[in-house]
C-alpha cells in the first residue's frame, strides 16, 4: 500500500479471539441464578458473549457508550437511487451537531455520547461542537460506472475510523456503536453485502429511505451494474475477490471508517454494537479481513432492508431488536444499548439459589 | 354479586376509549420530524400509540413507571405440571423483597419502583419492606377437577389488583408494568386462553419453567381435562363463556389480581406494559371484561410460551421485543420500558425538517 494506515494496522494485528471460556463460565453463573436455567433466552447469550469479550465473567457493565455517525455522500446518487438530494447528507450533519436527530434523542434516552465524523461529505461542512472534520475526498464515485474510491482512500478512511474508535475508547468509553449518514447509502451497502455473500443484487436491495416499485427496479439495476463493473475491473488488486479491494471499489467512506471501527474496537476488546445495513455491511467486510472481530459485535437490530438480514446471516449474528427500523444514524443500537447492558447487570446483580434460600428444580 | 369490588367495579365504568384523534396527530408530527416517514418502524406506532392513551401529541414520556408482582400459588401444581416445588413462591417473593430476583435487577437498570403483592401464596410470607400482603387465599384448588377458585374470590383478587394500581398512579406513576410469581402458573395461564380464544390445549400449552416431552404431554392432558371440567361446570354464573366464570374457574389469584391492575390502569389513562403468558392470558380475561382496555395495553415482549403468540394475536398486539424469554416476573416487560419512553421522546424532542433547515425528499 502506498499510504500507511498505522492506527487500523496495527489493531488488525491486535485483534484477538474473544474468551470462550469466559462464557462458559457464564453460562454455568447463569445456571445458578435464581430463575430456571435458559428462562431469559437471548439475554443470556448476550451475558455470555460480554464475559467472552471482557475475557472475565462476571463482564463489566459496557457504560459509558459512544455512538460515532460517520457521514459521507455517494457518486451513485445521480442514478437516482434515492428520492433525497445530496445537500441533506450536510444539512443532517449540521442537524447531529445541533442535537436534533433521532440518533441525538435516542443517545441521549440511553446515555451514549454522539460523535460525527465527516469523513466523505461532498458539500463543505461547518465546523461545530462535537463534529470531526476527518474528510478524506467529497463523495465517492459513481459505482456503477467506475470504482467508488482508490485503496488509498479506502485506507485513509479505515484509519478515520480506527482512531475515532481508540478516542473513544482512551477518553473512557467501554462499548462502541455505530452510527452512519450518507444520503444513497443503501446502495453500496447493498452491492458490498452481495459483492461478499454472493447473494445476487435483487436479493440484497431494499428501498432504503422510501422508494416505489418502479425505482426499486432501477435501483437492482444499478447495484447488478455496479457488481457487474467490479467483476470486470474491480481496481485495487485486481482481486475482486480481496476484501479491500471490494471495499473501495463498492464502498463508501462512511462505511470504510465504520469498517476501521469495527476492527479498532475489537482490538480494544470492547462490544461494538451493530446499527442497521449500513453497518451490517461494514461488518461483513471487517470480518472478512479480519475474521476475529466478529466476537466482539452485538447486532443491536435487524433492519427491514432485505440486505441486512442476508449479511446478519452471513456474519452469524442475531440481533437484540427488530421494531422494522430503516433509519441508520445509529438509532437501533441505540436501542438496543440498554438491553446489553442488562445483560451484564443479571450476572453481576442477581441472587444465587444458594445465597437467596431458593429451592432448585426437582 | 355477594360480594363488592367497588374499585374494580368503577375502573370497569371508567375506561374509555383511547383517543385515535391524538394518535393521527402524532403520526403527523412524525412524518415532520427529520428523518424518512416511517423510518422508525414500530417505534413511531408506540408513539402514536402513547398519544391515544395520553389524548395528547406529543405524549409525555411514559415515567416513573411501577412493576407490580402478584404471587400465587396453584393447586394444579398437584398434577406435576413443573418440576419446582410450590415452596418456591414464597421464597421467590423474599428474594424479590431482598433485591435478587431478576426483575429487581432490571427494573433497577430501566428505573421501575417493584411492587410486590402477596395476593395468593399458599406458605405464610414474612412480612418485608416493599411487600403488600394482600392474601385472599392461599393457593387456588386444582382447576383440573374443580373450580380453580369463587367468583367471589376472583373479585377479591380483582379488587387487590385495581387497588394496585391505583395507589401506584396516586402517588405518581405513569406508566403500570405487569409482573407475576408463581410456580405453575403456566397451566392455568394456558386454560385461560384456550378457553377464550378457543384454540386445543395442546395449541396453547408450553414447557413453562422447563419440562421434557413426557411432562409436557401429561401437562397437555391436564389442561384438557381442566377445559372438560369447566365445560360441564364452570361455576359461578354457570356460563362457561362468561369472563368472570372463566376467570375463577381455570384463573389463578395472581391472574386475577393481574386483570384487575389492567382494567383499572386503563380506566386511569396510563399505558400498561405487559410482560409474558401470564400477563398475557390476563390481558385477554381483561379485555373480554372490557374491550377498551386493549387500547391502554402496550405487549412487552413475545414469552416463549406458544399461549403467549396466541393471545397476542387474539388481543392484536405486536410485542416490542423477541428476546426468546420465559421467565415472567415482569422481566420482559422492564426491558420494553426504555423502548417504550423512547418513542415519546422521538415525538417530544426531535427537530422538524422546517426547524433544523433540511431538505424533505423530491
Amino acid at each position: 500500500m502506498s499510504e500507511q494506515a498505522p492506527v487500523f494496522d496495527d489493531a488488525v494485528a491486535r485483534v484477538r479471539p474473544v474468551d470462550a471460556g469466559a462464557a462458559v463460565k457464564a453460562q454455568a453463573h447463569h445456571d445458578q441464578l435464581t430463575k430456571p436455567p435458559g428462562s431469559l433466552g437471548r439475554l443470556e447469550a448476550a451475558g455470555a458473549q460480554l464475559a467472552a469479550i471482557a475475557r472475565c465473567s462476571p463482564p463489566p457493565v459496557p457504560e459509558p457508550a459512544v455512538v460515532a455517525v460517520f457521514a459521507g455522500d455517494h457518486g451513485v446518487l445521480a442514478q437516482g437511487v434515492s428520492p433525497w438530494p445530496a445537500e441533506v447528507t450536510a444539512q443532517m450533519v449540521a442537524n447531529f451537531c445541533a442535537g436534533g436527530a433521532a440518533v441525538n434523542v435516542l443517545a441521549a434516552h440511553v446515555g451514549a455520547e454522539v460523535v460525527v465524523v465527516d469523513v466523505g461529505v461532498a458539500a463543505d461542512v461547518v465546523d461545530a461542537p462535537g463534529l470531526l472534520r476527518r474528510k478524506v475526498r467529497r463523495g465517492t464515485a459513481d459505482l456503477s460506472t467506475v470504482v467508488a474510491m482508490s485503496v488509498d482512500d479506502a485506507r485513509r478512511a479505515l484509519e478515520v475510523g480506527a482512531t475515532v474508535a481508540t478516542d473513544a475508547v482512551a477518553t473512557g468509553a467501554r462499548c462502541l456503536l455505530t452510527g452512519d449518514m450518507g444520503i444513497g447509502n443503501t446502495t453500496p451497502s447493498a452491492a458490498l453485502i452481495a459483492a461478499v455473500t454472493g447473494q445476487p443484487a435483487r436479493a440484497v436491495t431494499g428501498r432504503g429511505a422510501g422508494i416505489d416499485d418502479d425505482r426499486w427496479e432501477a435501483k437492482v439495476a444499478v447495484v447488478e451494474r455496479a457488481l457487474a463493473r467490479h467483476a470486470a475491473d474491480p481496481g485495487g488488486s485486481g482481486d475482486p475477490g480481496d476484501p479491500l479491494t471490494v471495499l473501495a471499489s463498492l464502498g463508501g467512506l462512511e462505511i470504510a471508517a465504520l469498517v476501521g471501527y469495527l476492527v479498532t474496537g475489537s482490538a480494544l476488546g470492547v462490544p461494538v454494537v451493530v446499527d442497521g445495513v449500513i453497518a451490517t455491511s461494514a461488518a461483513v467486510l471487517a470480518t472478512a479481513l479480519v475474521p476475529e472481530v466478529g466476537g466482539y459485535l452485538v447486532a443491536g437490530h435487524r433492519s427491514s432492508e432485505p440486505g441486512a438480514t442476508i449479511a446478519l446471516d452471513h456474519l452469524g449474528l442475531e440481533p437484540l431488536l427488530d421494531l422494522e427500523l430503516r433509519l441508520g444514524e445509529g438509532t437501533g443500537a441505540c436501542l438496543a444499548l440498554p438491553i446489553l447492558q442488562a445483560a451484564a447487570k443479571v450476572l453481576r446483580d442477581m441472587a444465587t439459589f444458594e445465597s437467596a434460600g431458593v429451592s432448585d428444580s426437582q
